[in-house]
Parts: C-alpha cells; sequence; structure tokens
C-alpha cells in the first residue's frame, strides 16, 4: 500500500501543504487539558501533570479525550514545552498556582559552557514511546502532530527559572551578554532538531514549534534570538518520513508584525495569534505557506451562537480555503475554564460554515 | 508676547507636529517612579501612592524629579490611569503587590446603565490642580503632557475589578453583551474627553491617551472596541489652547499590527512599543503623524555602552528626523528596578546621536 500512513482524515495535512480540501480542519491549542473533566480525572490518577506527561498510557490517554468529544481533524501529542530544558537536567518542577520552575535556572557562565543536546531516544524516552503509543491508538484516524517550544522560548524559561513579568534575567543576558544567550541558543536548537525528529521518527505526521515568548522581543532582537534558530532546526528536520511528508508549522505568539520573515523560515504554516487580520496576513505571505488560526480563546465564553459567528467571521477573514492554506484553531490554547459544550459549537461551525462556503 | 505658552525647550513639540528639530527629543514612560530613590522618599511622605496622586504639590515634586537628573524634553503629569473610573465611583484602592483594584466592579446591568462622566473640574479637580502647580514650576522649561487612559482600557479594569492575565470577564462581555460594554464604553469616551479638555485648560500642553490593553484583542473588536472610542475621543479634543497646537499621541501597546488604522484616528503621533520597527513603520504611515518610541526597557539593564548602541539602533531605525516625526522613548514604562545612571547613559546617547546623525 502506497499510503499506509495517510489518516483517514488527512484534510489537516493536505490545509498545510496547500492541497485542496473539502473543509477547513480544526483543532485547538491545548485541546487536551483541565476544562474537560476526564482529563482531570486520568491527572488524579497520574499523581501529577509532569506524572502524567511521563506516563505514555495516560498521556496517549488525555491525548484522545478530546478526538472523543469533539469531531477534531488532528491529535497533539499532550506534553509540556519544557520537557527538553528537564532532560537537559535543569530539573523542572511544577509549584502549586505559579506554573512550571527549575531547580537549577541557568545563570552561571560556567553551566551555560557546560550545556549538552541530549539524547532524546534516551533522555526523552517517554515521550517517543507516547507518540508511538499514540499512533497505535489513532490507528490512522487523524493526524497526530509532535511539538516542541522554541529555544528562545526554552530559554526563557532556563534563564529565568519560570515564569516572568518582564523577562529581565534573560533580557539583561542578552543585552549585556549576547554571546551567553547565543551558547544557550545554540545547543536548545540542536536539542530540539534531534527532539523533533525522534518524534517524526516515533510517528509524528506534523510539528509544531511553540515560540511562546518571541513576540517580547524586539524586532531586529527576534530575528537574531528566535527566529534564526527555528530556522536553522526546521533546516535540519526530517521533512518527510514512511513516504509522507511532514509538515512544520511556527507558532511565535504575537508575532504577527513579523510574517514575512517567519514564512522565509522555510516552515510550512504560520500559527497566527487572534490580533492578526489572516485576510491581511494572506496577502502579506501568499500562498508560500499556510494559515494556523486565530480565534480569540475567550470567544469560548460566549453563547453558542455568537461563538459560531466568530467562527465564521474568522473563516471569512482568510477567504476560500478550496486550495488548502487555512486550518482553523484558537489563537492560543484552550482556557481551563471553557465549558466543554461550548468547544463543539465551535467545532460544528467551522465544518459547516466552510463546507457550505 | 505671541508665544508666551511655548516653552523655551519645544523640542518635544515640534517633533510631534512633524516640524524641523535640531535632535531627537526623548522622555521616558513612567520617568517619575520607583526607580528613584526621590520619588520613594516623597512617596513615604506621602503615605500611599493614592495619596500622592491626589496631592497637587507632592504629585508637582515627583512629576519634576526625573527633569532635575537627567536633559529630558519633557515632562509628564504624575498621576494614574484610573482616576477617572475612581470619580465614577468605583472606589480605586491599591492592594500591596496585587497593583490597583475597585471596591466595586462594574458588572451589574444596572450599575451599567446608572454610570455618567464625572465633572473634571470637580470630581479630579487634584488632577487640574497638580497641572496647573507643574506648569507654574516648570515656568516654560518644557512642555507638561497630560493623559488619560483608553476607554477600553479604563474598561478592562473597570469590569475585572483589576489586573487580569486573560481578561475574561470582559471578553465574555464583550463577545456576549457587546451592549453592555458599548455603552461603558461610551460614557468613559465622554469621561476621557471632558477630562483631557481639562488638563488642557488647566495647561497640557500635549496630550497622550494610553491603550494599554488595546493589543489583547483582535484585530476586529480593536476597532470597534478601542479604536473608535480614541477617535471619538480625540474629534472632541481642543486641539490648541492659548495660541498653540496641542498634540495629542495615542498608544497602543501591543498595536504594531494596527499603525494605519491608528494614524487615521486624528492623532498627531503613535507611541509604538519596541516590537515595531520604527523604520518599517514610517513606510506604513508615512509623514501623517509621528512615531514616539521604542526602545525596550530591559535595555537600561545593560552596561552604558551597550544602551548607547541599542539607543543608536532605534534611532537609525527611524532615520532622518530633521524634519521632526520621532520622539525618542521606551516602548513601555520604566522597570522600578533601572539603575538611575543608566537613564543617564540613554539620554545622553540620543541626544549626541541625533544631533550628529
Amino acid at each position: 500500500m502506497s499510503h499506509s500512513n495517510r489518516p483517514d482524515n488527512d484534510t489537516f495535512l493536505r490545509a498545510l501543504l496547500r492541497q485542496p480540501v473539502e473543509y477547513t480542519p480544526v483543532w485547538l491549542m491545548r485541546q487536551a487539558g483541565r476544562y474537560l473533566p476526564e482529563y482531570m480525572e486520568t491527572r488524579r490518577r497520574a499523581g501529577s501533570f509532569l506524572e502524567l506527561c511521563k506516563n505514555p498510557q495516560l498521556a496517549c490517554e488525555v491525548t484522545l479525550q478530546p478526538l472523543a468529544r469533539f469531531n477534531l481533524d488532528a491529535a497533539i501529542l499532550f506534553s509540556d514545552i519544557l520537557t527538553v530544558p528537564d532532560a537537559m537536567g535543569l530539573g523542572l518542577y511544577f509549584s502549586e498556582g505559579e506554573g512550571p520552575k527549575f531547580e537549577r535556572p541557568l545563570r552561571e557562565e560556567w553551566a551555560i559552557r557546560d550545556l549538552t543536546a541530549p539524547d532524546p531516544n534516551v533522555h526523552l524516552r517517554y515521550v517517543m514511546d507516547a507518540v508511538a503509543e499514540i499512533r497505535r491508538a489513532l490507528a490512522n484516524s487523524v493526524p497526530l502532530i509532535g511539538f516542541s517550544g522554541s529555544p528562545w522560548t526554552l530559554a526563557c524559561y532556563m534563564v529565568e527559572g519560570g515564569a516572568s513579568s518582564d523577562y529581565r534575567t534573560v533580557k539583561t543576558m542578552l543585552y549585556s551578554r549576547p554571546d551567553l544567550l547565543h551558547h544557550i541558543l545554540s545547543v536548545t536548537a540542536t536539542a530540539v532538531t534531534d527532539y523533533l525528529n525522534a518524534q517524526i521518527e516515533s510517528g509524528a505526521q506534523a510539528v509544531m514549534i511553540f515560540d511562546s515568548w518571541g513576540g517580547v522581543l524586539s524586532h531586529a532582537a527576534y530575528r537574531e534570538f528566535s527566529l534564526n534558530y527555528m530556522q536553522s532546526i526546521i533546516a535540519g528536520l526530517k521533512r518527510s518520513h514512511d513516504g509522507e511528508q511532514v509538515p512544520c508549522i511556527v507558532f511565535t505568539k504575537g508575532g504577527g508584525q513579523w510574517l514575512e520573515a517567519i514564512a522565509e523560515s522555510g516552515c510550512d504554516a504560520i500559527g497566527c495569534d487572534w490580533t492578526t487580520d489572516l485576510g491581511l496576513a494572506r496577502q502579506r505571505v501568499g500562498h508560500r505557506v499556510a494559515l494556523q488560526g486565530n480565534v480569540d480563546p475567550m470567544t469560548l465564553f460566549a453563547s453558542p451562537d455568537k461563538i459560531a459567528a466568530e467562527a465564521r467571521r474568522v473563516l471569512d477573514s482568510f477567504g476560500d480555503n478550496s486550495m488548502g492554506g487555512h486550518v482553523f484553531n484558537l489563537g492560543h490554547g484552550i482556557s481551563q475554564f471553557t465549558p466543554p459544550e461550548n468547544v463543539s459549537a465551535l467545532v460544528d461551525a467551522v465544518h459547516s460554515h466552510s463546507r457550505r462556503a
């Protein structure tokens, strides 16, 4: 069989590759998450968020949960963006109400010089096992997306030691010791390339780079400290596996001003947050790349008819998708407070309006 | 005397009005603030931040403090953006470490329908007294900037009751009860218009609208819920006073994708955060408006030579300023942790490099 790895529903992959689609595919960032009671139940069984990430069977279970509820066109590996720095030895942990933290933030020059890229098949074996497990469980129904944080975003957490409101520590390094930051980014880019390639070899059918904090940089610093490293990752990715193309999506939250530059990175698609008008974005980047997004996650707190109206507005802002190029999504991860029934309203509105259009 | 109100150093006003300047003027958002030990001393004497805002003599004192230290080209009224909702009766207070809060957040329909615009000369008398006091103390040395929060930004605080990470309450209103939000915005726009006009009559020589949270909206929602109301304020402003033009600056943090639309609002200048390249911004808006900004405030944690290099990069990104159009500033308020001596390095670099260029 020539298409043994092609999922039965490959609309998502075709839209990313700018190939004809019958309707606009949809998935939601953080679709497996705290807004689902069944997720909370599995997480309780796992013991903690991190134990859930590190248990391939349970990670597989929560990955599939939103697909059982909603008519989604892709699954995304359940994991955390900070697995790579954890495998580098920084000691990831989660403190209640404060989010992720590292036991050993990366600040001393000797520690930075000592940083090495981990072997993903050894130190991140649990992720590869989860990818393989999820692929078996999906049984070629819809594609599986693998992912990683971007080097800049990982470096923010690694240097700050956790979330930050002003990125003062990492930006002080950026402006005063750019050589040290470049070293961190360079090692991390190698680690991310290896990590995503291992995910592809384990069965990921598309990959996404989450540059969650790229938008806190100046235009000049974004190119130098974030985009350049994503570009080198993309250049090193296995872009096909088992005879199928593996598309790559870059999502820089707050990067709407830099779409032209991102489109030159070699990616197949650009994730857009909700501040970007998709019609204007399409004029700027043309058909060189697909666009993924971008309804405001807070839309999901309105009534089903208002949610459907906002979904239609976003679909119409992109325009005709019959030749592919648009994957519907939120502009950021779904809120933990979202009523699950409202997600149905969104997914169904995307499918019915885009089929009709 | 025909120019009795024109300050001795009017470089800032000329740059805003796209008139020839000898060098690029500079001031810093939040230039009177916690990074200055003398500010902390005055605040201790006042008792609290809010008492400091409400005491015209002490507000004048802290307004002048950065001008005594640095060679700044403008003063900005020391006040808070939430004085208007406080005057509307919402009960502003500051809780240690959590920032501003309202005792009575605006959520019930009856309370929203009851909202009225306060008379600034009565309910915000302390602000007008501060403006007059500062003008007397400045003795026409440099211009005084008055300011207000934008209706959308004020509404965020009014509805959320304080700062928010996701704006869930106000956005739920936006998507499900836009009529209620429009009522709040309409009353607030009237209040802000009256407030800024009263500041102009009291002596403010330029005004700035801080749309700190406009950047959390979708492009469509930004026009409908933020920009439209700023436009109506600008249309109602006294654009000249005592024979002098009073320029108006609009600053939407995170609004870099919408510069063309902001340039159509009737403002004289657009504030840009550091994510916007000033050269590209200038290509997009031409000479219709001036640009204000936009160095990353975190630059001020580097060494003086790196700070000067970054100042030069920002000046060069705008290009030739001999015909005005560029006011140098940070892209956001100065951090409370900034070493004051680094501010001197920035201000001096802006002046010397722009004079030479």
